[in-house]
């Protein structure tokens, strides 16, 4: 396939009437779009007025997709113990499924094509199975939490980890490589010692095997820690192995200095979430010193009970925005800088070499974007129209590992409104299982 | 007409199963849809997933969408004097009626059915014909500009207002009313007290006719302010009379304690509008204490060369989600209080009695969306889904004293292709005229 447009293969390289080669699931070429088309004649083509990387969302759930709008303006403690735990709780293999296969779908339509999702304590293998189906590329985990959780999520050390193992040893590398694993603890909250130095291990045993785990969103989280461990989070998970170039830690809001000096020496990676951080009042993460310290910062959207959406568009958006006024300086996290958190930095974030950018070599992940619309006139400029003004509606094309999964406003070989059925039907379910209380305004 | 859906009458009003009736430009009755279905059974219907007020921006800049994306991650001062004054300098009659076409039409397609509308200072009678055509309902003025602005802009205080008391008779209450005025010095910084003074006067010698001004935005605002007049801004702005219940100040994100009092006691309107005071680094308006204080504030969009859209579910969330972070408390500004600001405060901000709310008696200023998107799946909360979730993409239909505006993606009566068409072509030639340097990525 040959496609065409104006063809922003990385942040600093935008090519006017350009053109994306594709064979099978990689890139063979990114130029001019009139050289490439005599040079390839037979091409099936296709044209949009933007084509670019496929987004990398940095840190979601998209199992808790079940729970959106089920819990906004309350408290945080209230959030999580009252509402997303017991709704965890709550799922049964269909609704984890039905809520992957949503939550997917929602990150496909709206240009993310890679995902670093947090799953849950049960019924993980339903998430792996609906990746595969649905054809979003991912860094997956089942989620480990051996203390201080409510039932139907505390499980025993060893369970979890031998869970761990036998999913690495069924999903690890699936769909020809397009699935990965990630070792996922909770949060040290909920997560013994054994259980942390444990995930080191695994991760360590099984080649490519990453980690992913939440990590100082919030004071009080901190605060138990050091309560529990006398020492700060960050230098805790140190300590027990849970930092380094194959971990990513979502939020990284409260850090001090030298927890700061250890993210930069382990060379470990920070997913940024600046809507949920901003929702829950967890606080405005250090982003300008962790790039000043060359730490790489992702970027995501954490779940949708707590963004409530998952386009990866209001992200950028919102990273640059929240940078420019915490900073008082609106030079700072210009277009370029957060459209490469969310490709570049987004694809360490995933531990997948080869995605991120439009280049020869590179696996075929990539959207196509509309501009006929009012909001993209006058186009002065697609970088700033891409970060600052685009919504997840713009984009009108999907593509990922060279397979097309989103057409036209159309998902491709999965009926959608299917998914959006079951999601609707297990949701109301869950919710009144698990005896939540919605605004029920 | 009869419409029908979720109706969100109100902030604290949803209706399931509701709807709304309409009899020329007035809403008749809201309720049941069983029941008013059953006594106008022969009224034309129309079906929605949810039925909410028009929303109101209560800062914008219609005429300067010729510069969306023309200066991003720009220091302020440079982003004011070497883009958006320059362009609007640079305006001629023809580009300043196609920039207020799109400005309108966006508003139109993304929910907004009313405008407080900072124009410029040339051409604004073009405006005004823009908003009889295109449909929207606004309150408009002509900016005023008397000292310290760039050529092309700097006019004498005679002419200023005397332009202002011919627009009035030409537009005040034009088009049914749908067309009222707002005299519009720009801000404190270019307008001598003669000129402020004078705005007063003619705001009192006119039935009806408003005063909107930008005030506090940011500190070296004030500081010039100060050094001018030896005030505080508000103060200085209460001195010339710029302060009461007929005043629309937008930004007000630097004031004291003795500025905010004056805000109370004089009852004067507060426009917010976070995106636009988080990318140009402005700051965080103290919005806690205005609302405690009993202040009405509304919200805004802003321009597009620093929001970059005029999408006011963008707002509500901006909105929202930075108050939360800001103090540090995700209780704080709830769903029901951001749509109050942008809908009952809004009416306010715009001056018009019987618009913001779904009532009988009130102007048929109305918004359909669908909800029939991966983002609004599951549904448990319709209030949470307008704030949190949605776009100006979801609406579907815009009605406007009772006359369809847009309607299943189309507008309605005008050439929309056109506008995009002019706009675009209007936006290169004014742009290389000013010569502004666009980031040319």
């Amino acid at each position: 396939m040959l496609i065409t447009g104006t063809v922003i293969a990385d942040p600093e390289t935008v090519i006017d009437d350009g053109a994306v080669v594709i064979e099978g699931s990689t890139i063979t070429a990114v130029g001019k779009a009139d050289a490439l088309l005599s040079e390839h004649p037979d091409h099936e083509r296709r044209a949009f007025d933007i084509v670019a990387p496929g987004l990398v969302g940095g840190h979601v759930h998209s199992v808790q997709s079940l729970g959106r709008g089920i819990a906004d303006d309350d408290e945080l403690l209230d959030w999580l113990f009252e509402a997303v735990l017991p709704m965890e709780a709550a799922m049964d293999a269909e609704a984890t499924r039905a809520a992957a296969e949503l939550g997917y779908l929602e990150c496909l339509e709206s240009g993310t094509t890679t995902v670093v999702d947090h799953l849950s304590v049960n019924h993980a293998a339903e998430a792996f199975e609906a990746a595969i189906e649905t054809g979003i590329r991912g860094r997956l985990g089942k989620v480990l939490m051996d203390k201080e959780s409510p039932d139907g999520l505390l499980e025993s050390t060893d369970a979890g980890l031998a869970e761990t193992e036998a999913l690495i040893g069924e999903y690890h590398g699936a769909a020809d490589g397009r699935i990965r694993y990630a070792v996922t603890p909770r949060f040290a909250v909920t997560c013994t010692e054994a259980c942390l130095r444990g995930c080191r291990e695994i991760a360590d045993r099984y080649d490519g095997v990453a980690i992913h785990t939440h990590a100082s969103e919030n004071k009080d989280e901190i605060a138990t820690v050091e309560e529990a461990t006398g020492k700060r989070n960050v230098h805790w998970l140190d300590e027990v192995g849970l930092t380094g170039p194959d971990v990513t830690l979502a939020h990284c809001v409260h850090t001090d200095e030298s927890e700061r000096d250890i993210l930069a020496e382990t060379d470990t990676v920070v997913t940024h979430c600046p809507s949920s951080n901003m929702k829950l009042a967890s606080g405005i993460a250090p982003i300008h010193d962790y790039l000043e310290r060359g730490i790489t910062v992702a970027l995501g959207n954490d779940g949708p009970p707590c963004n409530n959406t998952l386009d990866p568009f209001t992200e950028m958006r919102q990273a640059s925005l929240l940078g420019k006024v915490d900073a008082r300086d609106p030079t700072r996290l210009p277009a370029e800088t957060v459209l490469a958190m969310a490709t570049i930095n987004g694809a360490r974030a995933a531990g997948f070499d080869r995605i991120g950018r439009l280049e020869a070599g590179y696996e075929a992940d990539l959207i196509g974007l509309t501009t006929e619309k009012t909001r993209a006139t006058p186009l002065h400029d697609p970088l700033s129209h891409l970060v600052y003004a685009a919504h997840g509606d713009d984009v009108v094309f999907t593509m990922v590992a060279g397979t097309v999964r989103y057409d036209g406003g159309e998902h491709v070989g999965i009926d959608a409104d299917a998914v959006r059925e079951r999601a609707t039907r297990h949701a109301e379910r869950v919710v009144e299982a698990a005896g939540i209380e919605t605004a029920g305004r």
